[in-house]
């Protein structure tokens, strides 16, 4: 079986990572990319600045990009991946949904929406319920599916974890690479010999997003993880992978071998770009280290370590790589669970 | 007034931050240099690889470099300042201070011990009344005053700040600049695109050592602070400032202004090298950043800002300058207040 | 005496530091700025990043910026110092000068026209000259003054002091830090653990200006030296602080000793802003670096260092501050021989 | 077939290359690794502190290390790689070749000797011819093979392509990366928004071994090629991969077009570890950079851009993985070489 599959915003940081990624999938085939209207024309080759570390695919480079609208996609794609900024990302995704595309996207519009799953395969896979709601609601022959934030997806699978110690409360830090910010986001000056303390948006994201993820949906509605969630979120001189330090406050307060064991043993999703294991435990406190620990499981393997006890809980490090368990890899996935569950 | 003082362990990075902040002090005078065996007999000059950003100071360069033992210091010191590698400062210390001198020390060694003031002078001057009960139990003509750890006192001021609200609970990260670690502490291999999610040792300080500080001295004897204090460590890829996210739980719940206001409001020391208002609080969230204000009260003033209310109180970053404000400062600062308490 | 200065393109990287080198300027008076039509209007505090070490000066802070325009400035300034974009440079400077003012610019625009004095006070103070026949040909009671490129500043005055020893050919490697690019140039993700190898226009600049700037001025005219340069520029992920590798043939074959001392020979300018000796040369062939050495001179020094002889000459490194020795301080420096000379 | 090979000096950051580079490597089994006294009978797991990007391969990790003598290593193996301190180098090597091993060896020792080939495959694997004149010379019925200094090899394949112009004279300039200095080599401190201008002995190395490498092997007798070399090293923040800045003055003055297709033309050599072309060419001027190209042909191919013709030749860049085409792999390359000629 073959998935044709187009590219919204394929030319960007993230775009990249999708077609990388995509490169040698088992079903999914890319059969369309768009970008803006200025680079609407041109082969792919010439509007994107191709930066990944393995070569452009040739299929890929030749083709010629096109406007990101509903008229300008052919009619015989069965799936839309999209890295489109917000807003662009809120103006055209319903348009697309609305003639009848399955969107899996992780622009950061409508995460929040009640009837718009925002799904980890691993954590929460029975979210893609809300998508009866959402046709229904919206009258839709497509649907839209979220991936989260990359630096909310690096956590909450550690979180999802721990629930069944009964999760209360969590303050997290993270220190973020700057790919996160795409390609342009974060200037030399800024960043050389210096740590960024605050990402726009950022904390509210991790708060908000980490509560639905958790979240119950039953009868097609959605409610949240009573969790509280404080994030407090800095950018830090590194290329790839979100590093976090994570204090969960407990009620079963478990000892640090069982909240060890708890993470290994986290389930994984049957689908083709999961990892057999989703999180990965280090006994060295040294690790998980960004540039050391970002590829394992080709990027999609979170790992953790640091395990202590505290007073209420908990405290851990984990890391995933931000562009692609976080951002790319992560679409992809939700794309296989879609696929998985017959919505494609 | 001229105060002559001894520099134990005067060619590392410390010491060499020491011979800086002291090159046009009004009143400390370096009359002696130490180091280890093997640059004893050499000028400074050769013995320090000085690496500070202003000229190496003439007089001290031709100084010759002494073993650190009593009997090879000159008679006529009246102030001891050590960066002491923490096991030579533990062998050597309490000999020093049993042949009469007064130390006012940076070394880990002893911070803990319940005779021994750890002080910063406009959190915790009283703590000097220790010195009493030292002498007597120990038999000591001089004196041993211990500065916290360079992750401590970036914090501390503001817990001091904020006590007046009922704290009652600290989780804190650290993002910690490669220079804490010594020169040759971290190697570029090891830091280059990456982060290092744990330091050996510095989360049990910053626990311990906090609660001391905000503790009680009465009648000679110490009681710690009973505030938890759970804290997270990483090593981050810039050259000099620490920055950390904490979140302080406070009985009071204040809102973020009268957190603001409380942060600026922490009384200064009068003594020179303390800067007239001992934190600094930005409105900007992107502030504090080590590269750009690290150096504010030339590297002795703390910085804050990010302030954000949350559940159970507030979240905000600090920031001080590692080797100033956090270590070769902290403790020229220790012997001022010494100095002007009269135990020099 | 005091001069009332306007700043073109006051808002950028080198316009603060322009701002910066003003601050305690003994004779020269910042009166006005002016920025692009968007910042027009606005405070220069929010039109401004400020992103420089030092606080932004009140004075400064408070002043409305202006549009780019002679209508736009007050008509009493004495002396305008320009940092504009060279597209906008190109348009702007000749009407400015065309008005009366007397224009010091480190934009690139005319650098290399025959009648337009490219100026480094210490090496051709001289061609000042041509200002005669600027305005005999163009009319203008203004006159437009430029110092070179900062990568060819940095090398240019070494090649002086070895004129003497009769200059054929130079091979020079530059590693040039990323704030020569401006605050936005050099993204981080182009950066970190990385090197560039190409800054577009950069070589053509050094081999041509080069000659200019060791080239005579004789009765109104120039002549170029005929000195061939070839170039080769990167940029490397240091802050500030060009690097350079320079071969010299010398037709005279001297010793490194000679070489030595004819580089420390260099004689300086007799001016507010320019150190006593031009170069300083380091034994020790580590040095100069970046971090270490770029501030020596308060920034207007250059350093030297690494010599030694090659079959048909010499090689060594030299190091100048970019923004500073190679850009508003060149223009400060320019500015003031301007008045030196009377033609302010 | 399969070659039992023992690695010398297994748990430095070469030896752990070496580890890499041989797993898959279709005849070279990995059969005995050494160290320093003091990691000796542990095994390599523990002794080898791993930091390299891909797991350690578990049958080595089980192994456990050796003393580096003759007496320490089994006597059933093929061909020893040498990445020992060039000290303990020029102490082992002649036993151990004495003894009958055969040593390919990236060690600096004796890379300069008249009787020792300094090779690269695609260079000059007619000087294995040399091994006659060494074991008649020093009477062993080993053998020792070099390959040259990681800054050379990046530069002297291209050389080597360019030779039929009439290579006359060489300025280059490096910016190696930190990985060259070993895993502890460089520090932080060090290189953190700076740049090193001199690595000890480097120059000469490539001062010296490109003229061996491009000479003559006729009767068993070794004479240098008359081009002179002058070289400028420095060390630059990026973790692998050196870039060069070569200029080559040629006889011939061939156009940029006819040096691209030199270079593209070089010889691959037909050995397993070697790349079909072992340089490529980018037209694009911003390329190579050593994060982007290190990695091309599995860190075997040397990559070369920005062409430009100067007065008396032509100027480019060149770039190389320093630990793998630069160390690791050349050995390994010449060990394939060995084989491919008998000699093993």
């Amino acid at each position: 079986m073959s998935v044709r599959v187009g590219l919204l915003g394929a030319t960007g940081a993230v775009g990249q990572r999708f077609v990388q990624l995509l490169e040698d999938h088992p079903t999914f085939e890319i059969a369309a990319v768009t970008a803006s209207p200025e680079s609407a024309g041109k082969s792919y080759r010439d509007a994107a600045k191709w930066r990944v570390d393995t070569p452009i695919p040739d299929h890929v480079a030749e083709m010629t990009v096109r406007e990101t609208t509903p008229e300008a996609l052919p009619d015989d794609l069965d799936l839309l991946f999209s890295s489109l900024p917000s807003g662009v990302g809120a103006a055209v995704e319903p348009e697309l949904c609305r003639a009848g595309y399955v969107v899996s996207s992780n622009s950061s519009n409508e995460r929040m929406a009640e009837d718009v799953p925002l799904t980890i395969p691993e954590v929460n896979p029975d979210h893609l319920d809300l998508l009866e709601t959402q046709r229904e609601e919206r009258g839709w022959d497509g649907a839209l599916v979220k991936n989260p934030n990359c630096s909310t997806i690096t956590m909450v699978p550690t979180l999802a974890a721990l629930d069944q110690f009964g999760l209360e409360r969590v303050h997290v830090a993270t220190l973020q690479a700057v790919s996160g910010a795409g390609y342009s986001g974060v200037t030399s000056m800024e960043i050389i010999d210096n740590v960024l303390p605050h990402i726009g948006g950022e904390e509210a994201k991790m708060e908000t997003e980490s509560r639905k993820l958790l979240g119950d949906v039953e009868n097609g509605e959605l409610s949240l993880h009573d969790v509280d969630v404080s994030a407090s979120c800095n950018r830090v001189p590194s290329l790839d992978g979100h590093l976090e330090n994570v204090f969960a406050e407990l009620d079963a307060n478990p000892d640090p071998e069982a909240v060890h064991e708890a993470l290994e043993s986290l389930d994984g999703a049957d689908l083709p770009s999961a990892p057999d294991q989703p999180i990965h435990v280090f006994a060295d406190p040294d690790r998980p280290q960004p540039r050391l620990d970002r590829m394992r499981g080709k990027g999609m393997q979170i790992s953790a370590g640091g395990l202590r006890e505290t007073a209420e809980g908990v405290q851990y490090n984990c890391l995933a790589h931000n562009t692609i368990r976080g951002a790319a890899g992560a679409s992809v996935l939700n794309g296989e669970l879609l696929v998985e569950e017959g919505w494609v």
